[in-house]
């Protein structure tokens, strides 16, 4: 591979796959679909984990882990009311490997060792949840019941991107239990806004928030609150859904409880999710042609010292006024990389750090020393600035915050220009085509017309969104009488 | 089942069974031998988690994450090294149900999703990530490699404990690369070290350092580093094992690095792991007839206070004292959980502390409104003391500490106590017998002494110390000379 990225608009797609590689993040393994997430991008995981498990903490939740595998009955049950599910899954079958009596040094499955029933590996967790929570439900005092889990599933898509849609991916999952059906509306809703809230803050990525149209809504919900956010290549991506999911499971696993008035009543369910998907969706919302763009809030290395030195001498000199620099910035909860490797020069250092998107680069060299500044280059617009040392530690601070918002405002203004308000089919598959984005438009609000606005551009409802307003007018396609408008993207 | 617990000396086994029910820690699930970790049980593992991996950050170690399937093949290349290694797993054969056209109803396994190699749920990840290292690793540059992975693996077990012993587990399994042989032994101690560590000072669990005799090394290791602990009944539990692998997966694999000398050198390797079984180690060190007894440093919720009260006005007045209290707690770090549940008299919150083993618990009634006092009770010797409110926050504060070593102390006594050195076969299967607990003894160093010790009294070398002495003595079985004593004990 070469040293260079390819440029995103020569071929955003090649772009973002080598980008992926090239920065650290993940790779594809010897597993068909599975990938690796080296230790990088491991890291912005575990910041990304950080924050959702404190803000699903504060909401309330409690995380529990359930097992990984499905007895393929479960599914059973909960066929009846989520026909429409993927059955694209790893079926576990054998129990046992043997040595191959016909070819020595080789295994075998043991034909011995066949399950009585099958196992399905988990795609998603509401069959063996919802069986599980009909042993913990008896009385209204055991609801709400409140749980996550942060866990690995598996879905055998034939087409697979790292990050972006992968056979196995990390994720959590919340699935929880109320006593009403308002009180199961509101946690979908709040978790909808938690994810928003995410999305915004520590990701700097905008997202509209709305709700599925039928056929777009998972098969086993009444109800699919999505966030929607707007890559820069104009393809939309879903990046967190959260479902409300009716007395549909209850039903399914038959899990009542008594009420305060002593009767028996079906429970309402809630489950919402985001995965390692996030990790593209960052990505694809900030990055440039160097390379990997991170807001500051979720970058595993925040700055990076880069010292520039002939002799060890000249190096201890610029260490001694590093190191009060980067004691200061830790103890202000700054995380910095000293990078002190003999190994490399510093032009290879800044390639490095510009290709993994530290937000924050310092060089210091002979001439600094004497003038007792820094140079400081910032990574979202890539200017530089020389800086007094004394300076440096607020100054920091200070970039790292701008440069979050910075990086919010940017997405948001590029979201923006890219959201067309369109009235006529023509006005829909020009701008569908030609400059991508959302397209706000009226719709008739039929599955069948939503096909075939998806069958001529391979465009679909993204969501209702939650702020439409109230707006007479006809349906693009079908000329059909409409009263608010969806958004449409081409999607990941 | 009942509400109370059975006792101990009565069976222990069955005692501990209903203890992990009962605390709410977890339960079996619908899939044969995996279990559902609750989310009380899930709070104690996040606490363990949190600690290990800011030791494992703090010695230089990264996480990243591997995938859950292994290809058959990549087992066939390191069987060659491991022979030994148990094939007991699930086995992924296919990738697609389907409904049954002859069951209405029922899904079937799509017999033309059949996949061309099988894949193996991890059983343990060396033979997938030494598959990766290969592509890492170039030159002496890339050393050493300092990785950690949590994840869940899968274990066909034919008897399954909760905690102690099942199909799947969640674990953390380490997995470095070195450039010398020195450098990776140093590596496995140091983990071993680590592990030592933290179930000294955070779960209160003495353990005893040492190395794995032949027979009871990991399959795949020169030297397999272990820390054994004593539970209550006399039998010992491997608590954490940490390998040096010398050049074996190196060389299943063909893992090479370039030296600085320019040579082409093979990996040394090491890996290491503990797993959720830590928890069933916990409570066997410290819970009693009541229920659960945890260290401070691990528990969920370090003191639970109970209002006792009549009326809306009394529990305003009682509320008002404790939410100071509850402020000032929380402001030095210890959770705290007021419980004003008015669904639950005090009588039945006293029973459910005690049997999640929460260290300090709390009462406050009218009496103490008007002496300004609280009632304090302390799990671990159930003693109670009545404290001025005034004091109440350093009292507790102190007391928790006073807990936590307590807790270490009662256990290092219990296995001074049940260490026992014995200088003939007789004594040692007496003491194996009626005693149980450590036994140290002479070996001649044979694994056919070592196998026939086992049949004989199902005890096994659980390790030899590291701080064993050299002592001329002979075998308990054969006679033969030997120079120092090994640790003996039926295990778990």
């Amino acid at each position: 591979m070469s040293k260079h990225l390819t440029k995103r608009e020569d071929d955003y797609s090649k772009w973002y796959n080598e980008l992926v590689v090239k920065a650290d993040l993940a790779e594809n393994s010897a597993v068909r679909g599975c990938m690796v997430i080296k230790p990088y991008g491991f890291a912005i995981w575990e910041k990304m984990q950080a924050e959702l498990d404190r803000m699903f903490k504060e909401t309330g939740h409690e995380n529990a882990y359930f097992p990984l595998f499905v007895p393929k009955s479960l599914f059973e049950a909960e066929e009846k009311n989520a026909e429409g599910f993927a059955k694209e899954c790893a079926v576990v079958t054998h129990y046992r490997l043997q040595n191959d009596p016909d070819k020595p040094g080789k295994l075998r499955v043991d034909p011995e060792a066949k399950l009585e029933e099958e196992l399905v590996v988990r795609p998603t967790s509401e069959a063996i949840i919802w069986n599980t929570y009909k042993g913990w439900i008896e009385s209204y005092r055991d609801l709400p019941l409140l749980i996550n889990q942060w866990a690995n599933v598996v879905r055998w898509e034939m087409r697979t991107r790292l990050f972006l849609r992968t056979a196995e991916f990390l994720w959590q999952e919340g699935h929880t239990a109320h006593a009403t059906k308002a009180e199961a509306i509101a946690e979908s809703k709040q978790m909808q806004d938690v994810y928003a809230e995410f999305a915004e803050n520590f990701m700097a990525m905008p997202v509209v928030k709305g709700v599925k149209s039928d056929s777009e809504r998972f098969a086993g919900a009444d109800e699919t609150y999505t966030i929607e956010a707007l890559m820069q290549d104009g393809k939309a991506l879903q990046a967190g859904t959260s479902h409300f999911l009716g007395q549909n499971f209850a039903k399914a696993f038959d899990v009542k409880y008594t009420s305060k008035e002593g009767k028996q009543e079906y429970v309402w369910a809630t489950s919402w999710g985001v995965s390692t998907r996030l990790i593209g969706g960052l990505i694809m919302t900030h990055s440039d042609d160097l390379g990997l763009v991170l807001p500051p809030k979720l970058a595993p290395i925040q700055v990076a010292i880069v010292p520039i030195y002939k002799g060890e001498e000249q190096l201890d000199a610029i260490s001694e006024k590093v190191d009060v620099i980067v004691k200061d910035l830790r103890k202000k909860g700054i995380s910095v990389k000293f990078d002190t490797r003999d190994t490399y020069r510093p032009g290879a250092k800044f390639a490095e750090y510009e290709l993994k998107g530290v937000p924050v680069r310092v060089a210091i060299g002979k001439r600094d020393l004497e003038n007792g500044t820094l140079e400081i280059a910032r990574r979202d617009t890539l200017e530089k600035q020389t800086v007094p040392q004394k300076e440096a530690v607020s100054f920091i601070e200070n970039l790292l915050e701008e440069i979050q918002k910075n990086l919010f405002v940017k997405a948001v203004s590029y979201r923006n220009n890219h959201t067309t308000i369109v009235n006529t089919f023509e006005e829909f598959k020009n701008t569908i085509e030609n400059k991508g984005g959302f397209v706000s438009a009226h719709w008739d609000g039929t599955e069948e017309t939503e096909d075939k606005i998806k069958e001529i551009t391979k465009a679909t409802i993204r969501c209702i969104p939650n702020d439409a307003v109230e707006e007479e007018g006809v349906c693009i396609l079908t000329g059909k009488p409409s009263y608010r408008r969806v958004l449409f993207a081409k999607a990941y």
